[in-house]
């Protein structure tokens, strides 16, 4: 039906505009592509990661260049070390992953990582706070760490598999309000990781004022490519390397 | 081939002591479980738990006196005030579950949960520093974690599915060597929980000197009869009621 209304030029004209659409869109996502490893943040957070692993972490980052290692805070100096003279950050998670501890413990948590070298901080939402909609306790604890953290880039995890709908847009206003650098979908230890539709309703609330990261089950370069296309702005995943080097989807997609 | 050594009298008198034995036992037994209430700390650590939820496990440990509440540290402050004029204690636990944020991190987190009003510390050890065979590190946090909390029990968490044996007896010395009041098998957010397996180990490296606390599946009376007559001297579960009620077990095991 629709078609009928525009004219053979028109339908001609669409063509030619698709085609050339195609060919930036090829463009822009090898840029991207090219870059990709910039977007990860090269995690491992198991609780059972030995030195040696951390260490292995931070030369795979060396080698691909990604953006940062992202750690437990008890293992950011030992990372910080391995990463001397390199451009790789260094980002700590705190709270993490219930969020449930005490503000002061988180407060000091992260002013001791960035003593200890890290970069940027990942700190996990109060979610039994928020769900109690004690929102205050919320916002004035996330403040609270990125007063202590001065200029160092604070991402806030909203952790949502535990939120509802609503529940992922006020934490994201709430994060936004407190002077988040990034919102950010999951820790990886909850019931499942991000989702678009996790993502496309941060983006609702946040906009373009808060950027986005996210995180949990991310394990092949068109998923990544996917998020990445929703305005997602950092990918936090231990399949980095199989993402940059097109390992699981070799042969299958091609840009 | 044995019977063949003993006489009739023997047998006999074997009999009447085994009688007795049993008797003795359902006694002891009985006492135990006219005390079980004592063995409990009354466990909600769930991230999504609301302050109602809080306010309900406060309510539920007077109404049943659980030796006590068992909560994050950031509700630490809010069940105390629940609790007030009882005798149900709080236990915090701390650098929960996975044990791998900094040694500051767990001091000021362990330090501020004693200033809200904690009575119990349950803090997490570092696992994969224990894994590194960094048992300096290891056993350093926990002297300094049972430091700033002074006269306030510290029970230290091995979390023993990640462990293999050798790894459970070293980390029960090294609990024993800083200063533990209790080794506790499991967080609960592991692979698995406790084992009577686990519980026996421990016991063999610690013998009389440090307390042995159960936690992560313990859901039934009998299972924590079990327990205790392994030695263990607190069980951490939320099914607390259903063990003092004996709802799970009714008609099944009688004592």
């Amino acid at each position: 039906m629709a078609v009928a209304v525009f004219s053979r030029q028109t339908l001609l004209n669409t063509k030619t505009e698709y085609s050339h659409m195609i060919l930036v869109l090829k463009k822009v996502s090898l840029l991207i592509m090219k870059n990709l490893n910039q977007y990860i943040d090269h995690t491992l957070l198991k609780p059972t990661a030995t030195e040696n692993d951390i260490k292995k972490l931070c030369e795979e980052a060396l080698e691909y260049q990604f953006y940062s290692v992202c750690v437990n805070s008890g293992y950011v100096a030992f990372a910080k070390a391995q990463l001397e003279q390199s451009n790789v950050k260094v980002c700590s998670v705190v709270g993490f992953p219930l969020g449930a501890m005490s503000t002061q413990a988180k407060v000091m948590e992260a002013n001791k990582a960035i003593v200890d070298g890290a970069d940027e901080i990942d700190m996990v939402i109060n979610i039994g706070r928020l769900k109690s909609e004690n929102f205050d306790a919320v916002w004035k604890e996330i403040e609270m760490v990125k007063k202590v953290i001065g200029n160092k880039v604070l991402k806030v995890i909203l952790e949502t598999c535990y939120l509802d709908k609503a529940e992922i847009i006020k934490a994201s206003e709430l994060a936004m309000l407190s002077g988040a650098d990034f919102v950010k979908t999951s820790t990886g230890f909850g019931t499942r990781g991000a989702t678009f539709e996790d993502v496309q309703l941060m983006k609702s609330a946040v906009k373009d004022q808060v950027k986005i990261k996210a995180s949990g089950g991310i394990r092949d370069r068109f998923t990544a490519l996917e998020y990445i296309a929703l305005g997602v702005e950092r990918i936090g995943t231990s399949s980095g390397i199989d993402i940059v080097t097109n390992k699981n989807t070799e042969n299958e997609h091609t840009y």
